[in-house]
């Protein structure tokens, strides 16, 4: 056997903890993948004096990250803080004092990801960032070296836990939006401040670098059009169930005309499909390459296990010399990458409004007749029994046939001005395969 | 750049056929992956006059495996003939000549794994075989790199494109096993002699890789239990159904007590499980692991072109330098590996019998009465109305709770050897999750 390889870690939240704990439990185990003994031999914490569930080995805990940075032994970092700073800062002082960086932080990647890679590269350090995406499932493995032999043609996932949860439970319990927000908080599924998770931007910056990996362009994560699940109630999903539809939050990363269409949005998944069957705090991931087919990943996406079972596996990889070897082509760019152009495409897909219409003789057919002069067609219409009352506003859903994005915006726009309606209508794309 | 690597491909049948495809239309985009240019350098098939729809660059096409082995040029060699002669006196060859090999020979490694493995890591030459179990997917790499920091606890998988074919079929037209049999021979995706494919033997030896894989010890793979679809007939399809499952041949590997269980068989798999809702050819895995949880895999396992991508993504691996890497600890003994004791662990599972039962008084008493006398209690019971014939032959389907497997084999061969019963009863296990 070698020598040990002395690892940093800084952070020691939920997923610092979890790799820790690994790290020093299955040790024996590790070992032998790793062909080589791997030990804490520091962690970096806010508080050093703060009680903690997870002990250090030795108890070697500093609140300085340089004691991590300016120790020679050690040749192995793990970055386990979120948000941008410090952890910009303590980034960029681990590559420049020659550690290789292992991280779980994708706010950070999609924020500054050219830099960091660049900087790393440059000083002949990797980042391995497996955990950043999707938790336990090895999906950035998956794109980077499994299916390194295909052009990816698209990629969708369930990327955030949270907002899978919520829409789980409101499906299945019948439950209002902020009840289930509210249990989610209260079970740990759900931070103090959900707003990053349910308004799409976890979800957008985790889909931007599976962007990078499968495309080789790094697209500004606040380009991406990003709508999250706060607007989604329950009859939407009991009308998507009429249908034969749940709903999820799907990120879409897809390659068409050469160029790159990607977005977060709730969109209509058919029941059976694997999205669908996606439930609760799981993530999913849906990859088509051009030898390999559609391919499916499921697992959970959060948590501290898992996310530290991805860690650590980097970590391993980054030992044994499998990180520095895939760094080296990591989101290399395809002479015939699409251009980052962002919305750019206007991809036909299906389509399912809900229209708050007033209910009077003619509304029907005043809105089919908009939808048909954008020229958009009609799959199916709900409007059930309205009450007595006149001038009710009632609900009315219409599932599209295949239509341009930019065809059903324009369409929304014209019906959500006209006099017909009350309040802005919801328009979701519905996902068949 | 660096100079280009030269490959050797023996075999040029629909996967190598494939792969020389792959390698000469990605050859740009694979370039850039590996760091460097791959290059068909000769293809080593049977009939070299053979017309071919692939063709080898420059024409290189030769009759005779040692035009790889003897080139001192050729590094990486892509072993893609079936069977265990001449497959293995060929990797015997071009491992003593110094290849690298990659491989999609499931039979070849399950039967010869061991010596094969030892004679690459005495030659310093790795062996990867991504394309040897499940096609496309990637679960070699999954569980030999990915859930590395993870003890595999349970695998589960649809590993046999055929038998998942026909299943399939016979459940959604409600057709007959020899029907759609021809049917899928007629489409290609049955072989000419489906044996190994329907009789179970293809997916257990793709077991016996997987668990060298995830548990470190080489299981002769003819001493896996072992049972084929042959028996499924229609009833037993609809049945399943009625109790809201869906019958899949599964292949299980788990680790429980100390002990390692395995078995092939068709077993009942809850309808919205994702194993369930695998169709048609594709395959799945499930593995557990005891950091990560649930990981679920879904793609195509055969065909073409999935298999190609594998193949190539081993040899992009083998070039950068990888495989090697991974090789060197693939399939590490574990200090707590299980003792490769294969049906020596009596796992509570729940089952499901189909008795065919004679049309008298008594009948149900009497079997629910040998099930009582072994241990084994009853979660649900159908029979249907029978015939008005006397001493007609009816089916009686029972579910039972949780039992130990050698339980319920006992009770079985009490049951059948009983003078109510006509034919041997179909006992198969269900899984819930």
């Amino acid at each position: 056997m070698n020598e040990p390889v002395r690892v940093g870690v800084v952070g020691m939240g939920t997923v610092g903890s979890g790799v820790v704990r690994l790290l020093v439990e299955s040790a024996d185990h590790i070992e032998r993948h790793a062909g080589r003994r791997i030990v804490v031999e520091k962690a970096v914490v806010k508080d050093p004096s703060k009680a903690r569930d997870v002990q250090v080995p030795g108890g070697r805990i500093s609140g300085d990250f340089r004691d991590i940075s300016r120790d020679p032994s050690i040749s192995v970092a793990a970055l386990l803080v979120g948000g941008l700073e410090p952890a910009r800062t303590i980034m960029v002082d681990l590559l420049e004092h020659g550690k290789d960086v292992v991280t779980a932080n994708k706010a950070l990647l999609a924020e500054h990801g050219p830099e960091l890679f660049e900087l790393a590269r440059r000083k002949g350090r990797s980042i391995a960032f497996e955990a950043a995406v999707a938790g336990g499932i090895p999906i950035v493995a998956a794109i980077g070296e499994c299916l390194a032999a295909n052009r990816i043609e698209s990629i969708r996932g369930i990327l955030n836990g949270t907002s899978n949860f919520i829409l789980t439970r409101m499906e299945e319990d019948g439950a209002d939006y902020a009840d289930v927000l509210a249990l989610a908080q209260q079970k740990g599924f759900a931070e103090a401040d959900p707003s990053m998770d349910v308004d799409g931007t976890d979800a957008t910056q985790k889909l931007a670098i599976l962007a990078h990996l499968a495309f080789g362009v790094w697209v500004p994560w606040a380009e991406i059009p990003r709508m999250g699940i706060e607007g989604i109630d329950l009859d939407l999903l009991t009308y998507a169930a009429e249908l034969g539809y749940r709903i999820r939050l799907i990120a879409v990363a897809s390659r068409s005309e050469g160029r790159l269409a990607m977005r977060v949005a709730p969109a209509l998944v058919k029941i059976g499909t694997p999205l669908a069957e996606t439930r609760g705090a799981y993530n999913a991931v849906s990859i088509v390459g051009d030898a390999v087919g559609r391919m499916f990943f499921h697992g959970l996406g959060a948590g501290q296990m898992p996310t530290a079972s991805a860690v650590v596996a980097d970590i391993i990889d980054t030992v044994v010399g499998r990180a520095a070897i895939t760094f080296r082509t990591t989101g290399v760019l395809d002479a015939d990458s699409p251009a980052a152009k962002i919305g750019g495409v206007d991809a036909p897909d299906r389509h399912f409004l809900r229209i708050r219409v007033k209910d009077r003789p003619g509304v029907l057919a005043r809105i089919t007749g908009i939808l048909g002069d954008h020229g958009i067609s009609i799959a199916s219409v709900i409007q059930h029994d309205a009450s007595s009352a006149s001038d009710a506003v009632v609900p009315l859903v219409i599932m599209t046939h295949a239509c341009g994005s930019s065809a059903i915006q324009r369409a929304v726009a014209t019906i959500d001005a006209s006099d017909v309606v009350s309040g802005r209508s919801v328009c979701l794309s519905v996902l068949d395969d």
